[in-house]
């Protein structure tokens, strides 16, 4: 059907709203809006298919606007298609408490698929999105029931392009030869510093063939809707490839200054606005105006998506009728529930089990529990003998074209891009039908902070197996061992930062993990042995501390984490010596252990015994459960392991040196003390 | 000249040195070492300058090992070139205390130009020495005196090439048509997963081409010298391109396992090394053997480069009578001095001065210092005028063909990339001449974690301009506010976080950042106007903390930064009105705080008085310097920023309020108290 002067309404409605909501706000970006209202326009209402009733339809088509800073544009259409999002939300534009805030967020907003405004975040989680859609077609669809065949559509701009993570994530996907993945580039040579010319002079479109994508040009994005819709059209036919349409645009079509950095991050002017209005055939002196053609033609829309969800679910009723417990496994799977009894499969220690890295007792979980929770996908940024990441049985998730996997596999090779790693879990925990968990060095889970963080923000249930936790792994030296790494995500609201002791603990860390619906985890992993504690179980350290050694008579508390408890315990019998008594408590994950009761928490450290925390990196927050820290503040060494802990004195007889200097500094202490004083100096 | 049997023996001997320390420390990777070993040879003997007895000469040609990890490549080029790396130190590789750690450590082993291992850091690294060159020679050089007109080479592979990092700073590179960069990318086709096609499929040297690079492919990396030594030729002559040489090797060339991951991360077996050192024709028995012919080929080549670093020294000799500023200018920042007086152009403000934004302070330093310090290097992540790095009469370094900058110019166009621009400063202040100083939102730091990692371990003097430093940037929301980052930076060992709360704070902290030669500043600047702090000197800030309002007879200690300091200082008038004295401490810098005297800071955080500290941002760490801690340890908001300073009670009756919690918590206290007690609960 040739486009009408309805269609051009719609997209100069999505225009005006962008330009009197960021004036509203005085703050804001129309000129993404405004350049890209056209495209979004043809996506929406000629190729997507969702039901604004029910965002949470598993069959929807996905959309991801990565350049999030340009939302105005994504409410609009939430809006026009029906959403729960009113006229009243989008005057509310970046106001505190309202579901529009200045950048896109999954949690608040119906409609809004992941979180994004973190610049190639969004183009990496749309590749997630897709592995995801990809993998649950390949489990659920059978003969006759194409359950699952949506797409996942995704704008960026200039700046996701230039971001490392982006390409990290394009090059990914051209390697998976996702064909349910189209992006449209909005070419529009803007960035925040003006022309796009003083930094960014590459051939984005040689670079994505490069990576394996399709690719195409629609050199007039202003007005080409015909163009728009033949690009996105051709791309959906190429099935083994993911495509990248180049759009190129005028930044802030319509305003005065279109073309130009100044309809980038700024509202327009007021008499701006009123001839952008005039030129658009908007009452120049009204604001927020849709026209009821618009709103006519968007919910007509809205309703053929509400009628497919419809024949959807006849479908899926069908589908129950035949294939029962796929059924049942992919409802469940949404409602993020586990399989019942699945924990009875998490492996149990007794104290006179062998010594064994956490990193091999993560995989021994994994192994456990593979075969009864089959959301779990697992995967390595390129470390997967390290990481132990894979069980044995796994199968690659792999275009079946390369001979080495398919689409059904659960072990994701994410090659070493650590960044994108996380972006993709992301998205593919987004989908809802996924758990994704995925490995490398603690020390390098810091190259993905900018996505770990939105793991967080974002409530997505994301894993990091994070193996090589400390100056414990030795020989690859200080670039390789983190200091800081625990106290940066302990600091990370709505995260849970686990560093288990032993066998029963990291078994425990995996349980919380999995349960916890809308919290991801760090799993941080040793690289060398531990042995099995006398004093551990799954059911003491779910709640994030526990008393491991207990002794009513105490002179001191030691307090510590993963391959630090069980010195702990040894320096015990070297405080024995010396005449003193000690008590050791595992805190294997803070956040976990906040959460408890006062009167728990006041019976793993009590009052009147002094506490010595013993944790072999930075300090940092650890006065939070300690009157004293032995940490290391400083970068580590290599060598050997052990070697490398003595070399920081992190033996028992530096933990019990320390301990004693504690006990004896609080042996009088009745006034208030300033923090600053400290029983001994850090070890610089 | 034809390649010899000499040169095979140079070859070999790399090789089988790589063999045995692999070997004798039982870790390491002696793969790449095997299969580089021609290259090297190549590239050093026949196209390296450089002089072994000063690895400091600032016109020596610069190498990076950006695949770290196969450092005992660099190691026995080191040792046989005289560098002073001894036969020793390769026999004590990853060892403690060596000079031959896991992975390049640039601070400890003469030769090495930066560290690397973190992969993708060394590539951009050395797009920042290759920058650092540009910049250098049009400043310096003038006619009749090429005083500067060294080359960079970097080795990378496929790690390094997945890296999101190394992806930012090739498509800059490529920008900048830099054409003093040479890398050769190690194609071996192996990476820790195995086999790249399981995860890395793209046409590496079509996406370079795509960057603007110069790109060719030498096929066989293992035997053709004569190959690897025209391509290297080829590549010096194009001058306005960077160029990429992709040699197709074999990882552990001569192992019965070369062309396998066997050979990646593992030393040979016993019986493999001996039937490797048949082949090259060394005795099986003997290790660490250094035929003399190679020594004294290498020596050979040695001498030429300290040759022509005496005939440099009369070169620079007589450039000293004719350029005599321009001489004395050098040789002063290659002490990394300052030049005399500088400091007393720091801006200096009374409190009767009108209220700015941290940011805009920070800009008014440096129009107040870029003239007096020519080695000042500015820059941005695409936020130029967010963050306020460019001084008004500032000329963009760009290739002069692009006609919006030239070499010489001072300011970096970075674009949006974090990750790439701190490795990039991290190379830049490697090259030995320059201070880079780049910014970005404090937020997005974090995309940059790993790179800034790499300052600190390296002690590079790199400023972070990180603007709109907590939830005061306002609208943009969550996305954008950083919570974990202070938190993040203050546990990185060697790193100085500044958050300073007026105009002379910035000055103090802009005088400590320019004036630690080995320490890199995160200097965490606000959005919102700051008024001028009565209390507040530079004299006093660059303790990295002091008292601003004094009261001897205080009730409670209010301990804060930032733009929450004039907060506690009304505050103070709110808690007056309650009957309760308080006094404030400003602590811009809690690392310059924890280095000066145990007197002084006790005089600034008494015994006795019960301290609260107050920052808008995650509380971790602050149980150091503070009985109980304000803070925000939960996501923020969208709205203008005075709501939601309100929305989280960071107002001066919300300081207030638990000001007096704090009082009364702690009036009666005598006995040791758990820290798991607290006055109030955090919001949450």
């Amino acid at each position: 059907m040739p486009y009408t002067d309805t269609d051009r309404l719609g997209i100069n409605t999505i225009r005006t709203l962008a330009v009197d909501a960021t004036f509203a706000a005085n703050s804001g970006h129309p000129g993404a809006p405004m350049g890209l209202a056209p495209a979004a326009h043809v996506l929406f209402n000629k190729f997507m298919t969702f039901n604004p009733k029910n965002p949470d339809w598993v069959n929807r088509d996905r959309f991801v606007l990565s350049n999030g800073h340009g939302c105005m544009l994504q409410y609009a259409l939430l809006h026009l298609f029906g959403y729960a999002v009113t006229i009243d939300d989008l005057k509310h534009f970046r106001q505190v408490d309202s579901i529009t805030p200045g950048h896109p967020e999954a949690h608040d907003t119906p409609g809004i698929e992941v979180t994004t405004g973190p610049l190639g975040q969004g183009f990496s989680n749309a590749v997630g999105l897709a592995v995801a859609q990809a993998h649950t077609a390949a489990t659920f669809n059978k003969s006759g029931f194409e359950l699952i065949n949506n797409y996942t559509y995704t704008i960026f701009g200039d700046g996701c392009a230039m971001e490392g993570i982006a390409s990290e994530a394009a090059s990914t996907a051209g390697h998976l030869q996702l064909g349910n993945l189209i992006a449209i580039y909005d070419d529009n040579h803007i960035s925040i510093d003006g022309d796009t010319k003083c930094a960014f002079t590459e051939d984005v479109l040689k670079r994505f063939e490069a990576y394996g994508w399709h690719t195409q040009w629609v050199k007039d994005g202003d007005h080409d809707l015909e163009g728009i819709e033949a690009a996105i059209a051709a791309a959906k036919k190429v099935t083994d490839k993911p495509s990248v349409i180049k759009l190129t645009t005028t930044i802030g079509f319509g305003s005065n200054l279109q073309g130009t950095g100044g309809v980038h991050g700024n509202p327009l002017k007021a008499d701006d606005i009123k001839q952008v209005k005039a030129k658009f055939g908007f009452d120049p002196e009204k604001t927020f105006v849709v026209p009821q053609e618009v709103y006519d033609q968007y919910h007509a829309h809205a309703a053929e998506g509400a009628a497919a969800e419809q024949e959807w679910n006849k479908l899926f009723e069908k589908y129950g009728q035949e294939h029962k417990e796929l059924h049942a496994d992919l409802l469940r799977r949404l409602k993020k529930d586990l399989p019942e009894g699945w924990q009875n499969h998490l492996p149990v220690y007794k104290p006179t089990d062998a010594a064994i890295a956490s990193r091999k007792l993560s995989e021994s979980v994994l192994e456990a529990i593979y075969e009864v929770i089959p959301e779990l996908m697992s995967g390595s940024a390129d470390l997967t003998g390290s990481n132990n990441t894979r069980w044995k049985k796994a199968i690659d998730f792999q275009p079946p074209s390369l001979g080495i996997g398919n689409w059904a596999g659960r072990y994701m090779r994410y090659g070493v891009r650590e960044h994108a790693m996380a972006a993709i879990m992301n998205g593919m925990s987004a989908y809802g039908t996924i758990i994704p968990a995925g490995g490398t060095f603690l020390n390098f889970v810091s190259y993905a902070a900018g996505a770990v963080r939105l793991s967080s923000l974002s409530h997505q249930r994301v894993i990091y197996v994070a193996t090589h936790d400390s100056i414990g792994l030795g020989e690859d030296g200080p670039t390789h061992q983190p200091i800081e790494t625990l106290a940066h995500f302990r600091a990370l609201p709505n995260m849970m930062v686990w560093r288990p002791a032993d066998g029963n603990e990291t078994s425990a860390a995996y349980y919380m993990a999995l349960t916890s619906k809308g919290t991801p985890s760090i799993l941080a992993l040793t690289r060398q042995n531990l042995p099995q504690l006398e004093g551990s179980s799954l059911a003491k350290a779910i709640k994030g501390g526990y008393v491991v050694l207990e002794d009513k008579e105490a002179d001191v508390t030691l307090v510590s984490t993963g391959s630090e408890v069980s010195l702990c315990l040894e320096a015990v019998k070297t405080l024995k010596d010396q005449g003193l008594k000690a008590r050791v408590v595992s805190l294997p994950c803070v956040e976990v252990f906040d959460a408890q009761d006062k009167e728990y928490k006041l019976s793993v450290i009590p009052d009147g015994v002094p506490t010595l925390s013993v944790e072999v990196m930075s300090t940092l927050g650890w006065e939070k459960y300690s009157h004293e820290q032995f940490g290391l503040n400083r970068f580590g060494a290599s060598g050997p392991y052990k070697e490398v802990y003595a070399k920081f004195e992190f033996t028992p007889e530096g933990i019990a040196k320390r301990a004693k200097l504690t006990v004896d500094y609080y042996k009088d202490v009745k006034p208030l003390r300033s923090p600053v004083n400290r029983a001994f100096q850090q070890l610089i």
